[in-house]
């Protein structure tokens, strides 16, 4: 009965009673819109199951699996500005249904709202979950920032690019399962245990998904493969790629990641063959199953409920299964 | 001793230990910018006095004081985008001495790393500040939405103008002086009635404000005198002179505020003359002094060390004493 559908559903109902729109409509319209655009609800699904895992009430935890949502899409809203991304989850971006100053000021006061829908917990609890959403949410934005930086950054290493998704990506879902533990009235050493199972599945989610945008199979992965490689992203794949490379293939890496100006479709198919030549592919397989496995041990060794453990172990390989 | 510039300077002191840049340079660079760009520090003179007026040391507030300010210069840093400004407080606005997602991304850290200032005070008084921070915060951005789409909203009623000064810019005054009450241990009552105070301060600055825009001593006031009237802004003035006007009056007033293609300069002496006939400049005025004494007059039934409401008081006369 508890398994990742069940507590889907049960987000998703309680989003619906909130998710209506105050005055002024023009603040808070693009708010409903971009809440109930769907997704996996990844984020608060790891929220209420870490919570049911522990022996709380999930119940008890959909105020703060909301939270994590509203500002995880706080975040995609002000991304999605900055990256000039006109399309979010196949419709219009914020930004291009309405506008800039829209979009700028929505998500303001999304990331207030996530903020405010922690106050239905007594204080001492309140105390816990809002310095590590602040911590969490400031981490989000650093993550935002080493993103874009490195566009303009001649040399990226991977200690840096695996930093980068550890705040950008990884925390929050660490954020998520340490917030089921703390509503779970768990002490520190299982919140820490469950935020670094978090962690762990964050990077894996990460690397799997840069590997899959250059080698996912077009229609399961769902967005135009390749782009990484279109748009020189540096990610996991070219910078493991250039570091395992002999000269002459780092020659060709560095060309087509700045002078060629060919057809794209030559760019991405000879690119694809630089990474799995250098072994970076291979690498970045192990990297995902590394993170994997490292949270799957995490998770065995947590004490919790068996048949909860036996769920989120699925919904975890769920997400990470996009890869076979 | 216990004057508005000794609290300014023990602000500024503490400002300073706090304003460095963490890394990514790139996104607190901005931030410790904004910050030190000075200004009087309004809230957190506010937020300081009343602590000390209610018995309460001062130096406890301290932490709030800059989490209002880092506030403030938050909406600024994105008020500022959103109204294409250049220039604040005489230097470049950040989306203009940096650029458009330097300004997004470093002013949502300030957003955040305003909460995390309030990470110092325990648990019960966390659970008081925070929901008022959270309140208050969303209040702003409302009032910010309020006033940009009156820009494009046909008619304004003074009413709805009243309730945008009092989102955007009054309630943060009135949460300043609520903090100092919560840091300085009072109870709701208190609370709400320096709650009271500082909204009304708020009321009267703000429409000060805009009866200086068109009638301000240039060199005094420190801005192009008539600039709201230059870009059509429908301010207390402009909509109470619509209220008040002739049918001649009227259909004059909406000429200037739409086909008008002259000389500004003709613009701005017309419409103010206009102002001033309708009676709407006096009307102005009066508002001023009405919240003025209201707030003055709930000062003086607070029970708290004369000494520094006399002190405060005079930092309100001061604030307002620019339009005589």
């Amino acid at each position: 009965m508890y398994n990742a559908r069940y507590f889907q559903a049960e987000f998703n109902d309680f989003l619906e009673l909130h998710n209506h729109s105050d005055t002024p409509h023009t603040l808070y319209g693009p708010v409903v819109y971009i809440m109930s655009l769907g997704g996996k609800r990844v984020r608060p699904v790891l929220a209420l199951m870490t919570s049911r895992l522990l022996g709380g009430d999930h119940k008890e935890a959909l105020s703060a699996a909301l939270s994590l949502e509203v500002f995880h899409n706080f975040s995609l809203v002000h991304d999605d500005i900055m990256d000039r991304a006109p399309l979010r989850r196949g419709k219009s971006s914020v930004h291009e249904k309405w506008d800039l100053n829209t979009a700028i000021l929505s998500g303001d006061v999304m990331l207030i709202s996530a903020y405010q829908l922690l106050e239905v917990y007594e204080a001492q609890m309140f105390k816990q979950l809002v310095p590590l959403f602040t911590r969490t949410a400031r981490e989000v934005c650093e993550g935002q920032q080493y993103d874009m930086d490195f566009e303009t950054q001649a040399e990226v290493s991977v200690a840096e690019y695996l930093n980068m998704i550890r705040l950008k990506t990884a925390v929050l879902l660490g954020a998520a399962m340490q917030m089921g533990a703390i509503i779970g009235k768990k002490g520190e050493k299982v919140q820490k245990h469950c935020f670094d199972i978090g962690l762990n599945l964050g990077m894996a989610f990460q690397l799997q998904d840069d590997y899959l945008d250059a080698f996912g199979d077009q229609a399961k992965f769902g967005k135009q493969v390749g782009g990484d490689i279109a748009s020189n992203k540096k990610t996991y794949l070219f910078i493991q790629a250039l570091n395992l490379a002999t000269p002459g293939q780092r020659k060709e890496l560095h060309h087509y990641y700045s002078e060629f100006n060919g057809p794209i479709e030559e760019k991405i198919s000879r690119v694809k063959e630089l990474f799995e030549a250098t072994g970076a592919a291979a690498d970045n397989l192990e990297q995902v199953k590394s993170y994997t496995m490292k949270a799957f041990d995490l998770l065995d060794s947590l004490e919790g409920e068996t048949e909860v453990k036996k769920e989120l172990n699925e919904f975890a390989q769920g997400l990470m299964g996009r890869i076979s």
